[in-house]
């Protein structure tokens, strides 16, 4: 690392920069970012998820959130950078100031590839001087000859020094078929370029990689837990421009691009047709929180066009799922649920277990479902204080045996064809404490209070969020993050625009949205409790014959017993137990005819048995 | 009307003015408007608290929400003004645009000192022509000679066309003691000058009366249910000025106001003063919402002196109540549940009354009570299907005698020296119908429940406010209001800046503050069901040695029993028949002792028996 780290000041003396700034970001500003684009994790040595490195002519830093605070500082020992502890996942702009100020500075820049727009808008403002001089600009190389800006993204930093470095993913895209997408392109894209008119624009520029799998209904395996494909899109009145790696395309799949009228460029041709070429564009729409700032610049400089600043058009879209999607979304739960089932009886009478060798079994008997491509995200199996682990993960270095007392706290999930899952258990693996039964019949009395609720067309998932909370802050405990969020199909398992969560998020509610409720309760050094079910947004059919308001409420998508053991009886309201129940006989009706071992039967009767 | 409406016109004509629009608001922009300002009900004939009014040289409009739509028909017969209905209760430029410009139109106007800055931007911007040009400005007088602008509030076309003008109201201003107060003057103006110098500010321009009378511990007689007077102020960084009428000033006050360092200046001398002279100022803060736009045109011709725009500091210092003001609002609760005691049990054994005798004999009773000001706002007494008209006020039209069946809602509040009361009570008057128990059942459900919430710091009001709506949402059934609001301190009845509703509203809930609770179901045409305690956020004692965070909870101000004769006992909760109980046992302990007749005690007593 500190070769890499004196390498790296060398190429920022050359250009004439004192500070350097590496997120964790990558060009599309997905969740997951492949191995080609883990500069920050070459340069610094950490692994983790979340972390900004800052690396100035003489000192280097990482700043990064609690959940990693212990394993950056192991990972980065003997390096050039020191751990800064940060509250947030992502350090913000002041910090970074506030540090590389401490020292006279002059140029600060970052990869605008791999920094979104806005967020080097951000940088910009913040660094500013005080007579309106920028101290903070992305990197951009410049042809010495014609004086035109290198919008390649091998150039810079990375193309400079990272010479080993991985290549892009380059997986073979899918048609995901209608009879699993349940709305043609076509359509789709009609409603896109509606959107977008809205707002005065013509075309759309599409970055993030789960958007242009939506739209396009394509499917990849270019990036880990998400079926999805690096490139680019254009979306225009006529026609489309995917930007990909003409490798990745069979046959096939071209002809099905040609039927649906969009035409294929090379990935790595998107930065000088936005910045040069463009015909038949004259309003160009894009999203700055995830738009890269280095086609964000190539817009901006195209003198042909204009353009318009908004949140994408698609979450919206994407939402509301279709009814051949809501039906993938029940079959994929049915399968979920057998394999849940048939890894929670295993797990009831197998010894010896470990945190990693459970989820290793789960994920082996969800490959045994049909239809099944790959887990959701990395499972967190978290047994006793690991539970209490909000992001945990184990490793051969965490990883402990289970034992025949307290909690294991199991978020996991799965892509099938035909839906994504994601699903918490917290189950008891022998006696426990009353602070965790309390804990576990408080979290399960919010989630049950939160799938209950009825509430007009309009409402919002911050106006609904304390249903979850209710019970357990009479008991003056609470959660850190968000209630739930949306899943996607066949897709990312987080998906927007709505969400449960206390911090204001406007967009509301409705009918064909999957959510998913998991409040959860983490006593730290003790134990961890999280209840976590998919849940679809339905119509509350009306009662009177006035109409006034139009009615949602919450089903269950999700199919696996929730353990009543840990449960004290006398903290449950009556329709608490009445949901309980009802939910139970549900789960049994449907999985029992897909089980076929006595042995599995026999447990699924047991765990959906009244309570 | 009509001849007013013409010579209206020929004033328009006169000032090449083609719509003038006549809102409901005053310079002050408060919730009641003295007389001398109701221009709208001057040039309409309609009475009702709000709706705008637009005059163009050909048409007349009048916009108001469905609270007033009949009366305002009824009222405005044989005038030239068409009621137009909105949903709202002030139109949006929007709208009033939409209707004036459905005639070719040169310049719109208003009167510039009842418009406040904020509306007067909005309506400049959304008349903004294609080329930037503005057919909307207020209309500001200009002195022929100087060209200097008249910043008099009496010129305009009120100094013009309205000859009966009632005057300006002129009370006699008291001091409210620092025994009631609770602070100092010179405190209040510590807090306000940090606050408005964390915005770079160094003065601050106050226009809302309520807040003057807070900030200088002063109280006047000037507004309708307020005890506040017409005034403005600039606090400056080592004194202030009061703008206020000579006449109001006793030598008391005068020696007091000079004690704490505040100048007096005649109250129109404001829009000059602005206009040219403030010294010792450099830079003033105001806020657009609550300032006219008569004096934010003073502020930005000011040459001498920059300005912030932003809320007001005060609000947010004013919310959270001192020990001293706590202490006045539970003696002022004890008075007015002494006086709705007595009240009810009056009610109770008396035929023969109507909605407004009712509400003459509770004003009556609480007039008896010492400290006794005012009403705190006008008495919605509304009985049967009056109950489901939220802003009912009875009327000698509108009274109807109350008969020995169905429920009364009664929504009051008084002004006694030490404290504002608001409360509602519904009361059952005879036999109930089914749905009118079912509905008072699920109101006081959803009322228990937001009044039983434990939660942390940092909590909104939007977040919790669905914990009064989710029993009544589960049968479809919800109100179109927020659920509470602040009260101030022998002040407005309304206080901001936090409340409980849907809508956001980002202001933190803190210990210290009133707030009340009052969800509410409206059957039009049937009966109406509000419930409403005012409460006080307090601090809930921590369980546990760890404190991770402060946890707030509310505490019942109100003191007066909740009838429950009309609940359905199968559908409470035990422990919200509990709380019921532990109410009603407080309530009892603490008015017994005050009452001093015995069959008042035995109505008590019978009242507050456990349910």
């Amino acid at each position: 690392m500190t070769t890499r780290v004196e390498a790296l000041r060398a190429w920022m003396r050359q250009n004439g920069l004192s500070a350097y700034i590496i997120p964790s970001t990558d060009p599309h500003m997905g969740e997951y970012v492949p191995d080609h684009w883990k500069t920050r994790e070459w340069i610094t040595g950490f692994n983790g998820s979340a972390g900004t490195a800052v690396v100035t002519l003489t000192r280097a830093a990482l700043w990064t959130d609690s959940r990693y605070w212990l394993a950056a500082e192991e990972q980065t020992a003997g390096t050039p950078f020191e751990v800064i502890r940060c509250s947030r996942n992502v350090a913000t702009a002041e910090e970074l100031k506030a540090w590389i100020l401490q020292e006279p500075c002059g140029q600060v820049s970052a990869n605008p590839w791999t920094l979104s727009r806005e967020s080097a808008k951000e940088f910009e403002e913040c660094f500013r001087g005080g007579d309106g001089k920028r101290f903070f600009t992305t990197h951009i190389p410049f042809d010495e000859i014609t004086d035109e800006p290198l919008l390649d993204a091998s150039l810079g930093m990375e193309g400079a020094l990272w010479t080993d470095r991985p290549p892009l993913p380059a997986s073979t895209i899918e048609v995901h078929p209608l009879e699993l997408a349940g709305r043609m392109v076509a359509e789709k894209l009609v409603d896109t370029r509606a959107a977008i008119r809205q707002n005065g624009a013509d075309a759309l520029l599409v970055c993030q990689l789960d958007e242009i799998a939506w739209l396009l209904n394509l499917r990849g395996r270019d990036v880990h837990c998400t079926p999805v494909f690096v490139s680019y899109l254009v979306v225009r009145q006529q026609d489309a421009i995917l930007y990909v790696n003409p490798s990745q395309v069979t046959p096939a799949v071209s002809a099905y691009l040609a039927a649906n009228n969009i035409l294929q460029q090379p990935y790595e041709a998107i930065g000088n047709d936005l910045f040069a070429h463009l015909p038949g564009v004259e309003v160009l729409q894009y999203d700055p929180s995830t738009t890269n700032d280095a086609l964000g610049f190539a817009i901006a400089s195209n003198e042909h066009i204009a353009f318009r600043e908004a949140p994408s058009p698609i979450p919206p879209l994407r939402a509301i799922k279709n009814p051949v999607e809501i039906e993938g979304f029940r079959e994929a739960m049915l399968r979920d649920g057998v394999a849940m089932v048939r890894f929670l009886r295993y797990l009831s009478e197998t010894d010896g277990l470990t945190e990693i060798s459970a989820d290793r079994k789960l994920t082996s008997l969800r490959a045994e479902q049909p239809g099944f491509r790959d887990i959701s995200f990395d499972t967190i199996a978290g047994y006793g204080a690991h539970g209490a682990i909000v992001h945990y993960e184990a490793t051969p270095e965490t990883d402990i045996p289970l034992e025949p007392r307290g909690l294991l706290l199991l978020d996991s999930g799965a892509q099938y064809d035909c839906g994504t899952t994601d699903i918490t258990r917290t189950i008891p693996l022998g006696p426990l404490t009353d602070e965790e039964r309390r804990d576990y019949t408080l979290v399960l009395k919010g989630h049950i209070r939160l799938a209950t609720a009825v509430f007009p067309e309009g409402t919002t998932g911050t106006q609904l969020d304390v249903l979850a909370r209710y019970a357990m802050w009479q008991e003056h405990k609470n959660y850190g993050h968000g209630t739930g969020h949306g899943v996607g199909s066949y897709l990312s398992v987080h998906e927007g625009p709505h969400q449960f969560r206390m911090n204001y998020v406007p967009a509301p509610l409705q009918a064909g949205m999957t959510v998913t409720i998991e409040p959860g309760i983490y006593i730290a050094g003790s134990h961890g409790v999280r209840i976590e079910n998919t849940m679809l947004i339905g119509i509350s059919p009306d009662p009177s014959p006035v109409r006034e308001a139009r009615w949602f409420c919450l089903e269950p998508l999700t199919l696996c017993p929730i353990d009543t053991r840990p449960i004290i009886r006398e903290m449950m309201l009556a329709d608490e137990i009445d949901y309980l129940n009802k939910y139970h006989a549900r789960v049994r009706e449907a999985l029992m005819p897909l089980l076929h071992d006595d042995e599995d039967k026999a447990w699924l009767t047991q765990a959906t048995t009244p309570f």
